[in-house]
Parts: structure tokens; sequence; C-alpha cells
């Protein structure tokens, strides 16, 4: 096991990263590097939000799932695929899947955001509900892709996945080259051990910073302990950071290269996005928000830095919004 | 006074739209044109916004702000500039301002947005509140004018803000040149004008279609009655399209060639914001959000077509978009 992912974490670099850049350009537009001024003072650092929220299905996860389908194999492309997920991943590849005329299944827990599903249908998906978590629903996915033949793509491990979304890195790093430190939130790790590979490839001197829920440090954890621990479920307002563990590709890519991993207590992760409409007038979700939040909580380290903030996605309901704004 | 604005309406024309691309496109980045799956099926018809609540200072106000600024004169340069304004407008020409080291004033109202005020701030402007409503604040604008010999930046008939604005239209039809109808709020006027411009010039069978307050019908009452009529103040969560008056040279540029002027009552303008947080994941100012209330009350005309509304911006603070959701 240990082997495969060895050879999927090679799988992550550079020259594939170029390639995936060719496609993603084709499919999407760059997003903005946006400088805000007021932020900034406040922080006492050169602040930069990378915009990702603004990209279609509203996350960065399109651009891996725009790669996975441009390097699809005939079998797959034929068979189709399946994916488990309770937004955004399931979003960009249902999103991604339509463009291409592959034959894409979504699985969701039951009670999943309805808003979610509608979306994940007007992209033309089959959608299925099962499971009354996350872990059932992988599960059933799993199941379904053996009995059915369907791809099953997990998020995390693919490096056609982690690759497209190292292109949001480029664009960084093309906008801003003297960049000094990349504040991004950790769920699986993905996102963040993409940044980490453009990082080693461009410039090993910028810090890497990682932000988790502090209900759910399953990252954190695996970090200080070397290995990979499973935490406990919790409840957090951040769905999208609320992974029990890391994913295994993310974890080698990121184990030796993240600078440091903050943790964010629940008010904190409300607060950024409250900050996030204040400052940038951008609805972000909790974990889409939660770059900004971590910024402020470790100020003192930025001080007079060019800081970039992923804001990662923006897909956050309108009863959860009224929540937090009351 | 009629021959000065009609001096000033031939100023606006696509020689000079192309001569400001070239210095918008330098200081600020095209806006995405995202469409929106479910939004369409919803509408039945294909349904696209331009983003201009993504560029700096959160409208497109910026794009004619950069203009004046690259044409300024090396007298007003010397000088400086003084603009009243209730948000957009002087958040805008403060930043362009700071951007090319003019010396800016930006007169306010008593009570304004003191989230507005900061911002104005930060971006270096010197900020001077007075007046209790918008018209006494711009009589003591051109009063200050007057008394200092600082240049009255009005916003309306300028035809370096127009053509600035109208970059907004060669962006629309570059990547989508079939386009059918464009929907636009329309407050004084200008941001509809400029599009009413390049409709004319690329392909003049264009629907143009302006969205009003139901409350504060100053260009549908002027366009309806062929001459430019005051309606009386009145109160309208729709900030940006509070005006009591068209400007003359967007009134004299829209009067024979805007297609139609939607009227939205509260419940409706209200909606939009809602709309536009469910269904694109932006936060629009309710002026901003307007274009799509709009679409979706004309829908019976739209069906089938290529649509863009434009979101044209997001200043919306966040008590007011608590009020809202509550």
């Amino acid at each position: 096991m240990d082997r495969m992912y060895e050879e999927l974490v090679k799988q992550v670099n550079m020259l594939e990263i170029f390639k995936a850049r060719r496609v993603v350009e084709q499919a999407i537009k760059r997003t903005h590097l946006t400088h805000y001024k007021m932020l900034s003072d406040e922080l006492g650092a050169h602040l930069y939000v990378k915009h990702e929220n603004h990209l279609p299905t509203n996350s960065f996860k399109v651009r891996g799932a725009v790669n996975f389908m441009a390097n699809i194999s005939p079998e797959i492309q034929k068979q189709g695929i399946v994916v488990a997920t309770r937004g955004n991943h399931g979003l960009a590849v249902a999103w991604a899947a339509q463009a291409r005329g592959v034959f894409c299944n979504v699985v969701v827990p039951e009670n999943n955001n309805p808003d979610i599903n509608a979306a994940i249908l007007s992209y033309g998906a089959q959608l299925i509900e099962n499971g009354r978590d996350f872990y059932e629903t992988q599960d059933y996915c799993e199941e379904l892709a053996e009995n059915t033949g369907l791809h099953y793509l997990r998020q995390g491990n693919d490096p056609l996945l982690i690759n497209g979304t190292a292109t949001m890195g480029l664009e960084i790093f093309e906008e801003l080259p003297d960049v000094e430190a990349i504040i991004i939130p950790i769920g699986g790790g993905s996102g963040c051990a993409a940044l980490a590979r453009v990082i080693e490839g461009i410039n090993p001197g910028v810090e890497l910073i990682g932000v988790q829920a502090e209900r759910m440090p399953s990252f954190y954890e695996s970090w200080r302990q070397g290995k990979k621990v499973i935490v406990p479920a919790a409840e957090t307002v951040a769905e999208g950071l609320a992974a029990r563990s890391v994913f295994e590709v993310p974890f080698m890519i990121l184990k030796d290269r993240i600078t440091d991993v903050v943790l964010l207590n629940e008010e904190e992760l409300i607060n950024g996005v409250k900050m996030a409409l204040r400052y940038t007038q951008n609805l972000a979700e909790v974990a889409g928000a939660a770059a900004l939040a971590g910024a402020f909580k470790i100020r003192d380290r930025l001080v007079g830095k060019k800081v970039v903030t992923v804001m990662s996605g923006a897909n956050l309901s309108v009863p959860r919004l009224t929540q937090i704004l009351n």
C-alpha cells in the first residue's frame, strides 16, 4: 500500500502541473488575486486573496476535475465514474464530466444540503442519496463501483486532481512572484499539497501555512505525530474542513514541507466569514474564509510580509449564512 | 447647456472606448462572465452574470475612474480632485487616484456607512463628512471645488467615466459575441449608457434592458415622458438605484436606444440579493442583484435567449445583509 502511495506522490510534480495548466486554462478562467487595502492595514501585512470562490461550481476543486476529465482513459470515458461527496468535490466532478460528456454518478449522504443536490443535478449527473453520514456514503460508493464497473474517483490521492489544483499555485507566482507566505485551509490536504509542490519548484523559501478546525485537527495531529491519525467525528461549522483523516498522498507530500498548521475555534471560523463579507464583499464558505481568519490569528509572524490567503470556496447555504450573522 | 451636453454625448464613442480599454486593461483584470446552469434552467434562458462585483472597490465604477486618471490634465493632476458620493463612485475614484498619486477629496453625507468611509480612507483619500442628505453633500462639494480650485469629478456626465465603463461591454461581446439581451441596473444611467454605445457599435440588435426601483423611477419616467424628470426622494433598499434624476448625457444616449426599463418593488429587489447568494454564491448589493431579479420578472420575453445580467456591485453592508436575510 505504501509503495503504491509513493508511486502516486512521484506523479505529483511540476512537469505534470505544467501539463495540467494547458488543459485547465482552456476550461476555466484565471481567478483574481486581489490586494485588500483595509485588511492589509489591519493585519500589518500586504494581504492578497486568491479568489478560488469565483470558479465554476464555486470552489478550487474544479481545477482538479477538469484535469482528470482531460486525461480520462477510453475505458473510464465509456464506463462512467462515481464519486462520494458532501459538496465541492461532487459539484466539480459533475460539472467537468458534463463538459466532456462523461456519465457521472454522485453519491451524497441522506439529508445533504438540498441546494448542493440541485446544483449537482443541474450539471446532468445522476444523484444517489445513501448513508447516514459521509463514511457510510463512501462505503456505498465503493460497493457501487465494484458492482457496476464505474470508476470511483476518490478525492485526495489522485495525482490528476492534485496536479490540476496546483495550477492555482502557478497563477499566484505568475502574478505575485515575491509572495512570502501562502495560507490555505486543509480538509483532506490535497489543495495544500498541490501548493507545496509549486512552492518547492519555484521558491522553497515561501512559507506554507495550513488552517484546520480545532474540533477536527486530523492533519495537525498527523503532522505532529508523523503518522496518519484518525480523529473522532465532531461538529464544526466548517463542513469543508471536517475530515476525520488526511489523505495519504497529500500527507506524504506535506509532512516535511508545510511550515505550520493553525487551529481555529468555532468563533474564529465564524469571524472569518464575517470578515470576508465585510472587508472583501465576498461570500465565502466557512472553510473558504478560514485562511483569512488564520492570517489574523498569526499576525505577529506576518508583519510586513506579502501574504496570500486562499479563499477556497463559496458554497455556504443561505440558512447557514443567516445563522452565522445572527 | 444643452449644447454642452450634446458635445459631451459625441465624446462617448467606440474610438474613445477602445482607447479606454488600453488603460483599463493595464489597471484591472477582466471580470468573469459566468454561465449559471441552475439559474438558466429556472429562467428558461441561457443566463450569464458579468461579475463587476469582483473588481477592486467592488463595483463597475472603477473602470471609469481608471480611465479618468489615465487622461488627467497636468492642472488637475497638480491641483487635485473632489467627488461627492455615498459609496461606489467615491471608492472607485479614491482607489484610482491613489494609484496615480492624485490628491483626492471625498465628500460623503453625515451618517454614511462607516465601512465605506473607512475603505475610502484606506485608499489615502481625504474624507469630508457634510450634508444631511446627498443633495446637500453635492452642494457642499460644488462650493468646495469653487473655493479651492479642486476639480469636481461628477459621476454621470463625464465622457471619460462613461467610456471607461464601456470596457465592460467590450468584454461581454468578446466573450459572448452572440449575446441577445443585456440587463443592467440604472441609477444615474451611466453604466447603461456605456453599454448602449458598445451595443450600437457591435450589434444594434442586442436588447438593452434597464432596471430601476419602483419607488424611485427617475429614468423610467424621464424615458416615458421624453424629458428629464425629477422624482421625489423615497426610501428604497436599493441605495445604488436611489437617484432622484437621471444624468443628462446618459439620458441623451439612452432615450432612443434602450429597449425597455423594468421596475422592481422592494420585495423583488430583496429577492434578487437572496437569489445571488443562493444560486451564484455571490454577495451583491441590492442594485447589484437587481438585473438578476429583473430577468426573472420579464422571463416570458427571454425564453431561450442568451442573456447577460450585470452584477454591478457588491458593497452591501453586513447589517443590511442581516436585515435582508431576516
